[in-house]
């Protein structure tokens, strides 16, 4: 009987590892550097090493073992290939066949933004919800669209690129797509603090942001929660940004359930409130009631996602 | 061995009716009439006879046949029920029971706009794709959302209900839904023929459009196909207002192929043209590329859409 499963989560400075029970009990959690140089080729034999060193550390049998799933930064496709991984610095890749044959242990891969989507639904902001779009607020926009329990990857591995669309036509300066007027462009924790810049320069009226030489996103909530008028403002123009883009969303694949994460979602319920009344402004009526949640796994979305990714088949 | 199948598409006014081999070849093609009097409680039952009859007319074996798939104008839930079909006068009813119980074949049902998605991904337009967006561009826009062969139908039955993402903020006049700013109000031909209303009273350039005491979307193209500038302006406002909403959508889903149907869509391979370079200024770089391709069956993407559902599982 099958009763264990490893959760990995790959980012550019660590590998974060996780190995659950099967219902998703965390048994053990670590970290391993993630070795970038020469192509990154270290990277997959350095996981196969620290998962078999764990099975050894706990007296575990292979037989035991669902499997390995892990997140990377890059789009996976459903042959378990990946195009590319910049911040790995990988090229094409097949991660399932390599990491199954250095293992011996089945691998299921997948984008970590979408992972994560995943994790959250499992066991943390969108726990019961079948459907979710989960939308991480961090130095970018990420998300990722979950439909029947599934990750939604798209032809070209691009669902889920929900910091992508395009909210504002008018905007001027390009987002790093090349695109211009990106959600990732004001509801970023860089656009926040763009948005905050640009309300200090506008205006002369007085407020708690003008002491920063380089405002950043946490101090604009930390004054909205002050009363600060102008950066109730910036926040009131950020969360029309996202209630609105969250609207043009549910209209697709109208969702139990919409989790903010990422470092931005730090701002908590305020934040939450405040997007909340955008979106049920601007919402399809029958989707008008769907609940707004804060993700809860916090940097752990990923390894809970990644070992919920094995488990589905 | 099972060989046939039934494709229903209920409208308000006539129930269009196929027998198709399992493999999508019509058999037979028919329509009765739609009788919504007293809340249409003779809906079901006529299609029950009339599939019956159609049945002992060629006669069939039951065991030969794979079910009824069924489309009808409203939400219908994953359990095959429906809340409501305003245009049917159905209040709440379990559609897929009521049928089987009727009729002794197994009974799939689906909302209408999301089954012609699967009809056109069957046989039609997107022939050959496993995730594509279908958008109706009808009096109304409506529009059906394919995930892996499988139709997204959402949490409240609201999955691919595009025509009411929010496109517009600055809009003053509401939508039929509620709201202000959906797609639908510039993307429908009711939307078209008022963005070239719009346009006439705004200006004195003379336009072939000028001639019309109530301009419509047809008379929007065909002018726009002459050459007139006045309808080009209209064609592009329309067509950025699309492209750039289908732009978002894609991110989401990142589907292999968008196709546009509905009466709107007859304007061909230029509505193609102008739509695709708005798509392609807004969309994500990996999915500037998606194909947008013309629906191809018209009023029977229903009937096709419907076999699909029934064949589906």
């Amino acid at each position: 009987m099958k009763k264990y499963c490893f959760g990995i989560d790959v980012g550019g400075t660590t590998v974060k590892c996780s190995l659950f029970l099967n219902d998703g009990t965390s048994v053990d959690k670590w970290e391993i550097k993630t070795h970038v140089e020469d192509e990154g080729k270290q990277i997959l034999p350095d996981i196969a090493e620290t998962v078999l060193a764990k099975i050894q550390e706990k007296g575990l049998d292979k037989g035991e073992i669902e499997g390995i799933g892990i997140g990377v930064p890059g789009p996976v496709e459903e042959s378990g290939e990946i195009a590319c991984a910049v911040n790995l610095h990988w090229g094409r890749k097949n991660i399932e066949k390599e990491l199954e044959d250095m293992t011996g242990l089945r691998v299921k891969a997948g984008n970590d933004a979408n992972v994560a989507a995943l994790g959250e639904m499992w066991k943390g902001g969108g726990q019961g919800a079948k459907n979710l779009i989960l939308v991480t607020l961090g130095t970018g926009v990420g998300g990722g669209i979950i439909i029947n329990e599934k990750i939604v990857t798209g032809a070209h591995g691009a669902g889920g690129e929900i910091g992508h669309a395009p909210v504002n036509p008018e905007e001027k300066v390009p987002c790093n797509c090349g695109n211009k007027g990106c959600l990732e462009q004001y509801a970023s924790a860089t656009g926040i603090a763009r948005l905050a810049r640009k309300a200090l320069e506008e205006t002369d009226s007085p407020s708690a942001l003008r002491k920063y030489p380089d405002v950043t996103a946490k101090d604009v909530f930390d004054a909205y929660k002050e009363g600060d008028e102008l950066a109730e403002e910036v926040v009131e123009v950020f969360s029309e940004y996202i209630g609105r883009a969250l609207a043009a969303f549910t209209c697709v694949t109208d969702p139990d359930v919409i989790v903010l994460g990422g470092g931005v979602s730090k701002a908590g319920q305020p934040l939450i409130d405040c997007v909340e009344k955008y979106y049920r402004n601007y919402a399809f009526p029958t989707c008008k009631e769907t609940p707004i949640r804060l993700a809860t796994l916090g940097n752990d979305a990923g390894v809970y996602g990644a070992a919920k990714l094995v488990l589905n088949k």
